[in-house]
Protein backbone atom coordinates (compact mmCIF):
# COMPACT_ATOMS: atom_id res chain seq x y z
CA UNK A 1 0.00 0.00 0.00
CA UNK A 2 1.34 3.26 -1.22
CA UNK A 3 -0.15 6.88 -1.14
CA UNK A 4 -0.23 9.88 0.76
CA UNK A 5 -3.26 10.04 3.60
CA UNK A 6 -5.15 13.18 4.81
CA UNK A 7 -7.11 12.82 7.58
CA UNK A 8 -9.83 15.65 7.85
CA UNK A 9 -9.84 16.76 11.67
CA UNK A 10 -6.63 15.31 12.61
CA UNK A 11 -6.23 18.30 14.91
CA UNK A 12 -8.86 16.61 16.96
CA UNK A 13 -8.04 13.67 19.36
CA UNK A 14 -9.29 10.44 17.59
CA UNK A 15 -7.98 11.94 13.72
CA UNK A 16 -4.62 12.80 15.86
CA UNK A 17 -4.61 8.95 17.17
CA UNK A 18 -4.62 7.92 14.01
CA UNK A 19 -2.00 10.36 12.49
CA UNK A 20 0.33 9.44 14.97
CA UNK A 21 -0.12 5.46 14.52
CA UNK A 22 0.57 5.78 10.83
CA UNK A 23 3.12 8.35 10.85
CA UNK A 24 5.29 6.09 13.54
CA UNK A 25 4.17 2.58 10.66
CA UNK A 26 5.81 4.94 8.15
CA UNK A 27 2.66 6.04 6.38
CA UNK A 28 2.92 9.78 4.42
CA UNK A 29 -0.19 11.53 6.64
CA UNK A 30 -0.94 15.09 6.00
CA UNK A 31 -3.37 16.70 8.72
CA UNK A 32 -6.16 18.62 7.19
CA UNK A 33 -7.93 21.15 8.79
CA UNK A 34 -10.02 24.34 8.42
CA UNK A 35 -7.10 26.46 9.32
CA UNK A 36 -3.78 25.72 7.41
CA UNK A 37 -1.54 27.10 9.95
CA UNK A 38 -3.21 25.10 12.89
CA UNK A 39 -2.95 21.96 10.47
CA UNK A 40 1.34 22.75 10.61
CA UNK A 41 1.58 22.96 13.84
CA UNK A 42 -0.73 20.36 14.99
CA UNK A 43 1.54 18.03 12.26
CA UNK A 44 4.90 19.69 13.60
CA UNK A 45 3.70 18.68 17.33
CA UNK A 46 2.61 15.52 16.66
CA UNK A 47 5.80 14.50 14.52
CA UNK A 48 7.88 15.55 17.34
CA UNK A 49 5.80 13.24 19.69
CA UNK A 50 5.91 10.46 17.08
CA UNK A 51 9.17 10.80 15.57
CA UNK A 52 7.96 11.26 12.07
CA UNK A 53 7.28 13.52 10.07
CA UNK A 54 3.80 15.00 9.35
CA UNK A 55 2.28 17.87 6.78
CA UNK A 56 -0.30 19.77 8.03
CA UNK A 57 -2.55 21.52 5.17
CA UNK A 58 -6.23 23.17 4.71
CA UNK A 59 -8.81 20.70 4.51
CA UNK A 60 -8.88 21.65 0.06
CA UNK A 61 -4.85 21.14 -0.30
CA UNK A 62 -5.07 18.15 1.73
CA UNK A 63 -7.67 16.49 -0.27
CA UNK A 64 -5.73 17.37 -3.52
CA UNK A 65 -2.62 16.17 -2.48
CA UNK A 66 -4.29 12.80 -1.12
CA UNK A 67 -4.68 8.89 -2.64
CA UNK A 68 -6.92 8.33 0.94
CA UNK A 69 -9.14 10.46 2.78
CA UNK A 70 -9.97 10.02 6.25
CA UNK A 71 -12.82 11.51 7.88
CA UNK A 72 -12.33 12.24 11.49
CA UNK A 73 -14.84 15.57 12.00
CA UNK A 74 -17.55 15.77 14.68
CA UNK A 75 -20.63 14.17 12.65
CA UNK A 76 -22.64 17.35 12.26
CA UNK A 77 -19.93 19.04 10.79
CA UNK A 78 -19.07 16.59 7.53
CA UNK A 79 -22.24 17.57 5.26
CA UNK A 80 -20.74 21.38 5.33
CA UNK A 81 -17.01 19.86 5.04
CA UNK A 82 -18.21 17.54 2.09
CA UNK A 83 -20.01 20.52 0.22
CA UNK A 84 -16.70 22.21 0.51
CA UNK A 85 -14.81 19.62 -1.21
CA UNK A 86 -17.34 18.73 -4.05
CA UNK A 87 -14.96 20.36 -6.28
CA UNK A 88 -11.55 19.06 -5.17
CA UNK A 89 -12.25 15.22 -5.91
CA UNK A 90 -10.20 13.07 -8.40
CA UNK A 91 -11.68 10.25 -9.48
CA UNK A 92 -9.77 6.98 -7.82
CA UNK A 93 -9.62 8.27 -4.42
CA UNK A 94 -10.64 6.26 -1.65
CA UNK A 95 -12.27 7.91 1.20
CA UNK A 96 -12.31 6.36 4.77
CA UNK A 97 -15.59 7.43 7.11
CA UNK A 98 -15.12 6.95 10.65
CA UNK A 99 -17.66 9.38 12.41
CA UNK A 100 -20.28 8.06 14.25
CA UNK A 101 -23.63 10.31 14.23
CA UNK A 102 -23.26 10.33 18.33
CA UNK A 103 -26.46 12.57 20.10
CA UNK A 104 -23.15 14.00 22.21
CA UNK A 105 -22.34 16.20 19.11
CA UNK A 106 -25.73 17.45 18.94
CA UNK A 107 -25.68 18.25 22.91
CA UNK A 108 -27.47 14.66 23.53
CA UNK A 109 -26.07 11.88 25.50
CA UNK A 110 -23.30 10.26 25.08
CA UNK A 111 -24.63 6.65 25.05
CA UNK A 112 -26.49 7.19 22.00
CA UNK A 113 -26.95 7.88 18.26
CA UNK A 114 -28.97 10.06 16.50
CA UNK A 115 -31.23 9.02 13.62
CA UNK A 116 -29.85 9.64 9.91
CA UNK A 117 -32.16 9.57 7.22
CA UNK A 118 -29.71 7.06 4.68
CA UNK A 119 -29.58 5.38 7.95
CA UNK A 120 -25.93 5.84 8.96
CA UNK A 121 -23.04 8.40 9.15
CA UNK A 122 -21.26 6.53 6.49
CA UNK A 123 -24.26 6.33 4.20
CA UNK A 124 -24.87 10.01 4.46
CA UNK A 125 -21.29 10.45 3.29
CA UNK A 126 -21.68 8.24 -0.19
CA UNK A 127 -24.42 10.35 -0.88
CA UNK A 128 -22.47 13.38 -0.38
CA UNK A 129 -19.74 11.90 -2.36
CA UNK A 130 -19.42 11.70 -6.36
CA UNK A 131 -19.83 8.30 -7.88
CA UNK A 132 -15.89 8.27 -8.73
CA UNK A 133 -14.98 8.48 -5.09
CA UNK A 134 -15.03 5.14 -3.39
CA UNK A 135 -15.72 4.45 0.04
CA UNK A 136 -15.28 2.59 3.37
CA UNK A 137 -16.23 3.06 6.95
CA UNK A 138 -14.13 1.66 9.69
CA UNK A 139 -12.29 2.45 12.63
CA UNK A 140 -15.40 3.75 14.34
CA UNK A 141 -14.99 1.80 17.29
CA UNK A 142 -11.23 2.53 18.36
CA UNK A 143 -11.11 4.93 21.08
CA UNK A 144 -9.15 8.25 21.30
CA UNK A 145 -7.52 7.08 24.58
CA UNK A 146 -6.56 3.59 23.03
CA UNK A 147 -5.15 5.12 19.40
CA UNK A 148 -3.17 8.24 21.59
CA UNK A 149 -0.12 6.01 22.96
CA UNK A 150 1.98 3.64 21.02
CA UNK A 151 1.05 0.51 23.16
CA UNK A 152 -0.74 -1.68 21.03
CA UNK A 153 -4.56 -2.30 20.81
CA UNK A 154 -6.65 -5.27 22.02
CA UNK A 155 -9.20 -4.52 19.24
CA UNK A 156 -11.08 -5.43 15.78
CA UNK A 157 -12.37 -2.75 13.45
CA UNK A 158 -15.13 -4.04 10.96
CA UNK A 159 -14.86 -2.46 7.86
CA UNK A 160 -17.83 -1.81 6.13
CA UNK A 161 -18.36 -0.67 2.38
CA UNK A 162 -19.68 -1.53 -1.29
CA UNK A 163 -16.68 -0.41 -3.16
CA UNK A 164 -13.78 -3.32 -2.52
CA UNK A 165 -11.15 -1.72 -3.29
CA UNK A 166 -11.60 0.93 -0.76
CA UNK A 167 -12.30 -1.60 1.83
CA UNK A 168 -9.41 -3.42 1.15
CA UNK A 169 -7.22 -0.26 1.50
CA UNK A 170 -8.98 0.22 4.84
CA UNK A 171 -8.27 -3.28 6.22
CA UNK A 172 -4.14 -2.86 5.25
CA UNK A 173 -4.27 0.62 6.85
CA UNK A 174 -6.44 -0.91 9.71
CA UNK A 175 -3.54 -3.53 10.67
CA UNK A 176 -0.61 -0.93 10.23
CA UNK A 177 -2.82 0.32 13.94
CA UNK A 178 -0.31 -2.49 16.56
CA UNK A 179 -2.77 -5.14 17.44
CA UNK A 180 -5.63 -4.39 15.67
CA UNK A 181 -7.49 -6.88 13.68
CA UNK A 182 -9.22 -5.70 10.37
CA UNK A 183 -12.35 -7.89 9.96
CA UNK A 184 -14.89 -7.75 6.55
CA UNK A 185 -18.08 -5.80 8.15
CA UNK A 186 -19.99 -6.60 4.99
CA UNK A 187 -21.77 -3.95 2.93
CA UNK A 188 -21.86 -0.05 4.04
CA UNK A 189 -25.49 -0.40 5.85
CA UNK A 190 -23.54 -1.92 8.26
CA UNK A 191 -22.35 0.96 9.19
CA UNK A 192 -25.91 1.67 10.86
CA UNK A 193 -24.30 -1.37 13.65
CA UNK A 194 -21.28 -0.03 13.58
CA UNK A 195 -21.62 2.81 14.26
CA UNK A 196 -24.37 2.44 17.14
CA UNK A 197 -21.71 0.64 18.81
CA UNK A 198 -19.02 3.19 19.37
CA UNK A 199 -22.25 4.15 21.36
CA UNK A 200 -22.34 0.98 23.41
CA UNK A 201 -18.54 1.32 23.75
CA UNK A 202 -18.72 4.44 25.74
CA UNK A 203 -21.69 3.97 27.52
CA UNK A 204 -19.46 0.21 28.74
CA UNK A 205 -16.64 3.00 29.74
CA UNK A 206 -18.85 5.28 31.78
CA UNK A 207 -20.53 2.05 34.05
CA UNK A 208 -16.93 0.51 34.64
CA UNK A 209 -15.24 3.47 34.84
CA UNK A 210 -12.61 2.78 32.50
CA UNK A 211 -11.45 4.89 29.30
CA UNK A 212 -10.43 2.12 26.62
CA UNK A 213 -13.59 -0.44 26.09
CA UNK A 214 -13.17 -2.31 23.09
CA UNK A 215 -14.55 -5.21 20.95
CA UNK A 216 -13.10 -8.10 20.08
CA UNK A 217 -15.18 -10.83 18.29
CA UNK A 218 -15.27 -14.94 18.79
CA UNK A 219 -15.14 -17.85 16.89
CA UNK A 220 -13.65 -16.85 13.47
CA UNK A 221 -10.94 -18.46 11.68
CA UNK A 222 -7.57 -17.58 12.37
CA UNK A 223 -6.56 -16.61 8.84
CA UNK A 224 -8.96 -13.87 7.36
CA UNK B 1 -30.24 -17.59 43.03
CA UNK B 2 -33.60 -19.97 43.29
CA UNK B 3 -36.48 -20.32 41.69
CA UNK B 4 -38.55 -21.92 38.55
CA UNK B 5 -37.13 -20.63 35.11
CA UNK B 6 -39.97 -21.01 32.46
CA UNK B 7 -38.53 -20.71 28.67
CA UNK B 8 -40.79 -19.88 26.26
CA UNK B 9 -40.16 -21.02 22.72
CA UNK B 10 -37.56 -23.50 24.36
CA UNK B 11 -38.59 -26.52 21.24
CA UNK B 12 -37.05 -24.08 19.11
CA UNK B 13 -32.72 -24.53 19.18
CA UNK B 14 -32.34 -20.89 21.01
CA UNK B 15 -34.50 -21.98 24.16
CA UNK B 16 -33.81 -25.26 24.07
CA UNK B 17 -29.62 -24.31 24.25
CA UNK B 18 -30.45 -22.24 26.87
CA UNK B 19 -32.60 -24.56 28.84
CA UNK B 20 -29.89 -27.07 28.52
CA UNK B 21 -27.32 -25.01 29.89
CA UNK B 22 -29.06 -24.35 32.99
CA UNK B 23 -30.61 -27.79 33.19
CA UNK B 24 -27.28 -28.84 33.35
CA UNK B 25 -26.40 -26.03 36.44
CA UNK B 26 -28.45 -27.71 38.21
CA UNK B 27 -31.59 -25.13 37.89
CA UNK B 28 -35.57 -26.15 37.71
CA UNK B 29 -36.28 -25.13 33.87
CA UNK B 30 -39.94 -25.68 32.36
CA UNK B 31 -39.60 -25.80 28.33
CA UNK B 32 -43.29 -24.04 27.59
CA UNK B 33 -44.82 -24.51 24.29
CA UNK B 34 -48.22 -23.36 22.71
CA UNK B 35 -48.66 -27.04 22.66
CA UNK B 36 -48.34 -29.21 26.52
CA UNK B 37 -47.43 -32.35 24.49
CA UNK B 38 -44.77 -30.65 22.53
CA UNK B 39 -43.33 -29.34 25.17
CA UNK B 40 -43.17 -32.47 27.07
CA UNK B 41 -41.61 -34.72 24.74
CA UNK B 42 -38.89 -31.89 24.34
CA UNK B 43 -38.10 -31.55 27.75
CA UNK B 44 -37.94 -35.69 27.98
CA UNK B 45 -35.48 -35.19 24.99
CA UNK B 46 -33.52 -32.66 25.95
CA UNK B 47 -33.61 -33.79 29.74
CA UNK B 48 -31.51 -37.91 28.60
CA UNK B 49 -29.60 -35.72 26.78
CA UNK B 50 -27.94 -33.28 29.31
CA UNK B 51 -28.56 -35.43 32.12
CA UNK B 52 -30.86 -33.66 33.88
CA UNK B 53 -35.06 -33.45 34.55
CA UNK B 54 -36.90 -30.70 32.51
CA UNK B 55 -40.33 -30.26 32.68
CA UNK B 56 -42.66 -29.28 29.64
CA UNK B 57 -45.80 -27.53 30.26
CA UNK B 58 -47.92 -24.93 27.63
CA UNK B 59 -46.94 -21.48 27.65
CA UNK B 60 -49.72 -20.56 30.44
CA UNK B 61 -49.17 -23.15 32.86
CA UNK B 62 -45.10 -22.35 32.38
CA UNK B 63 -45.35 -18.42 33.58
CA UNK B 64 -48.07 -19.26 36.29
CA UNK B 65 -45.44 -21.81 37.84
CA UNK B 66 -42.18 -19.87 37.37
CA UNK B 67 -40.45 -17.52 39.08
CA UNK B 68 -38.07 -16.37 35.48
CA UNK B 69 -39.32 -16.53 32.45
CA UNK B 70 -37.43 -15.91 29.11
CA UNK B 71 -38.68 -15.21 25.86
CA UNK B 72 -36.74 -17.00 23.30
CA UNK B 73 -40.05 -17.15 20.71
CA UNK B 74 -39.37 -15.45 17.19
CA UNK B 75 -39.80 -11.63 17.36
CA UNK B 76 -43.04 -12.12 15.20
CA UNK B 77 -45.02 -13.74 17.76
CA UNK B 78 -43.90 -12.06 20.87
CA UNK B 79 -46.98 -9.60 20.87
CA UNK B 80 -50.10 -12.68 20.59
CA UNK B 81 -47.72 -14.58 23.08
CA UNK B 82 -47.95 -11.48 25.39
CA UNK B 83 -51.62 -10.70 24.29
CA UNK B 84 -52.51 -14.72 25.57
CA UNK B 85 -50.27 -14.14 28.86
CA UNK B 86 -52.04 -10.49 29.90
CA UNK B 87 -53.96 -12.80 33.12
CA UNK B 88 -50.94 -15.03 33.91
CA UNK B 89 -48.20 -12.88 35.49
CA UNK B 90 -47.87 -12.14 39.14
CA UNK B 91 -46.09 -9.19 40.77
CA UNK B 92 -42.31 -9.88 41.00
CA UNK B 93 -42.11 -12.37 37.94
CA UNK B 94 -38.69 -11.68 36.10
CA UNK B 95 -38.63 -11.46 32.66
CA UNK B 96 -35.89 -11.77 30.56
CA UNK B 97 -36.44 -10.99 26.53
CA UNK B 98 -33.75 -12.64 24.40
CA UNK B 99 -35.39 -11.53 21.29
CA UNK B 100 -34.05 -9.95 18.16
CA UNK B 101 -36.02 -8.64 15.77
CA UNK B 102 -34.14 -9.92 12.52
CA UNK B 103 -35.84 -9.13 9.43
CA UNK B 104 -35.33 -13.17 8.25
CA UNK B 105 -38.07 -13.62 10.97
CA UNK B 106 -40.66 -12.03 8.01
CA UNK B 107 -38.98 -13.21 5.35
CA UNK B 108 -36.17 -10.34 4.68
CA UNK B 109 -32.45 -10.93 4.79
CA UNK B 110 -30.50 -12.48 7.64
CA UNK B 111 -27.86 -9.51 8.68
CA UNK B 112 -30.95 -6.93 9.23
CA UNK B 113 -32.98 -5.78 11.87
CA UNK B 114 -36.46 -4.72 11.54
CA UNK B 115 -37.36 -0.75 12.69
CA UNK B 116 -39.24 -1.67 16.27
CA UNK B 117 -41.66 1.52 16.85
CA UNK B 118 -40.13 1.21 20.65
CA UNK B 119 -36.84 0.79 19.37
CA UNK B 120 -35.91 -2.21 20.12
CA UNK B 121 -37.70 -5.98 20.66
CA UNK B 122 -37.02 -5.29 24.62
CA UNK B 123 -38.56 -1.89 24.45
CA UNK B 124 -41.76 -3.42 22.77
CA UNK B 125 -41.88 -6.39 25.59
CA UNK B 126 -41.72 -3.26 27.93
CA UNK B 127 -44.95 -1.64 26.80
CA UNK B 128 -46.85 -5.38 26.35
CA UNK B 129 -45.99 -6.61 30.05
CA UNK B 130 -47.80 -5.23 33.47
CA UNK B 131 -45.59 -3.16 35.60
CA UNK B 132 -45.76 -5.15 38.25
CA UNK B 133 -43.62 -7.66 35.98
CA UNK B 134 -39.46 -6.58 35.76
CA UNK B 135 -37.84 -7.21 32.66
CA UNK B 136 -34.17 -7.32 31.18
CA UNK B 137 -32.89 -8.01 28.07
CA UNK B 138 -30.18 -10.51 27.55
CA UNK B 139 -28.76 -13.08 25.68
CA UNK B 140 -29.42 -11.94 21.96
CA UNK B 141 -25.48 -12.69 20.75
CA UNK B 142 -25.17 -15.86 22.02
CA UNK B 143 -26.63 -18.14 19.20
CA UNK B 144 -28.01 -21.28 19.19
CA UNK B 145 -24.78 -22.97 17.67
CA UNK B 146 -23.20 -22.19 20.43
CA UNK B 147 -25.42 -22.99 23.09
CA UNK B 148 -26.46 -26.74 21.58
CA UNK B 149 -23.19 -28.43 23.26
CA UNK B 150 -21.17 -28.50 26.52
CA UNK B 151 -18.40 -26.84 25.39
CA UNK B 152 -17.96 -23.12 27.59
CA UNK B 153 -18.95 -20.53 24.82
CA UNK B 154 -16.29 -17.51 24.57
CA UNK B 155 -18.83 -14.74 24.57
CA UNK B 156 -19.93 -11.87 26.59
CA UNK B 157 -23.65 -11.24 27.08
CA UNK B 158 -24.93 -7.61 27.83
CA UNK B 159 -28.04 -7.12 29.75
CA UNK B 160 -29.66 -4.21 29.58
CA UNK B 161 -32.82 -3.24 31.20
CA UNK B 162 -34.41 -0.24 34.06
CA UNK B 163 -35.05 -2.66 36.90
CA UNK B 164 -32.09 -3.57 38.90
CA UNK B 165 -33.51 -7.17 40.14
CA UNK B 166 -33.92 -8.57 36.86
CA UNK B 167 -31.06 -7.00 35.32
CA UNK B 168 -28.81 -8.85 38.98
CA UNK B 169 -30.77 -12.38 37.98
CA UNK B 170 -30.48 -12.06 34.53
CA UNK B 171 -26.57 -11.63 34.77
CA UNK B 172 -26.15 -14.38 37.30
CA UNK B 173 -28.41 -16.51 34.86
CA UNK B 174 -25.48 -15.88 32.26
CA UNK B 175 -22.55 -16.70 34.35
CA UNK B 176 -24.71 -20.53 34.99
CA UNK B 177 -23.06 -20.65 31.02
CA UNK B 178 -19.70 -22.10 31.20
CA UNK B 179 -17.35 -19.33 29.30
CA UNK B 180 -19.95 -16.26 29.09
CA UNK B 181 -19.45 -13.22 31.35
CA UNK B 182 -22.25 -10.90 32.27
CA UNK B 183 -21.92 -7.39 31.68
CA UNK B 184 -24.30 -4.29 32.34
CA UNK B 185 -25.26 -3.17 28.96
CA UNK B 186 -27.24 -0.18 30.69
CA UNK B 187 -31.06 0.85 30.40
CA UNK B 188 -33.41 -0.97 27.82
CA UNK B 189 -32.97 1.39 25.35
CA UNK B 190 -29.33 0.15 24.70
CA UNK B 191 -31.29 -3.33 23.74
CA UNK B 192 -31.52 -1.23 20.40
CA UNK B 193 -27.61 -1.76 19.73
CA UNK B 194 -27.38 -5.32 21.24
CA UNK B 195 -30.45 -6.47 19.04
CA UNK B 196 -28.72 -4.89 16.10
CA UNK B 197 -25.48 -6.88 17.20
CA UNK B 198 -26.37 -10.15 16.31
CA UNK B 199 -27.49 -9.34 12.45
CA UNK B 200 -23.67 -7.99 12.67
CA UNK B 201 -22.86 -11.87 14.39
CA UNK B 202 -25.07 -13.17 11.38
CA UNK B 203 -23.24 -11.20 8.86
CA UNK B 204 -19.69 -12.25 10.24
CA UNK B 205 -20.82 -16.26 10.76
CA UNK B 206 -21.54 -15.90 6.92
CA UNK B 207 -18.63 -13.50 5.51
CA UNK B 208 -16.20 -16.25 7.46
CA UNK B 209 -18.30 -19.47 6.79
CA UNK B 210 -18.19 -20.46 10.63
CA UNK B 211 -21.45 -20.72 12.64
CA UNK B 212 -20.43 -19.67 16.07
CA UNK B 213 -19.09 -15.36 16.11
CA UNK B 214 -19.03 -14.38 19.28
CA UNK B 215 -18.23 -11.12 20.89
CA UNK B 216 -15.78 -10.18 23.76
CA UNK B 217 -15.15 -6.95 25.60
CA UNK B 218 -11.36 -5.54 25.85
CA UNK B 219 -10.45 -2.66 28.58
CA UNK B 220 -12.70 -3.74 31.23
CA UNK B 221 -11.34 -4.27 35.13
CA UNK B 222 -11.15 -7.76 35.90
CA UNK B 223 -13.99 -7.61 38.57
CA UNK B 224 -17.31 -6.27 37.35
Amino acid sequence: MAGKIAILGATGPEGSGLAGRWARAGLQVVIGSRDARRAQEAAAQLGARVGAKLEGADNLTAVAEADIVVLTVPFPEVPSLLHQLRSAWKPGQIVIDTTVPLAATVGGGATRVLGVWQGSAAEQTRELLPKEVQLAAALQNLGAELLAGDQPVDCDVLVSGDDEQAKQTAMELVEKIPGARALNGGKLENARIVESLTALLIGLNIRYKVHSAGIRFTGLPKTK
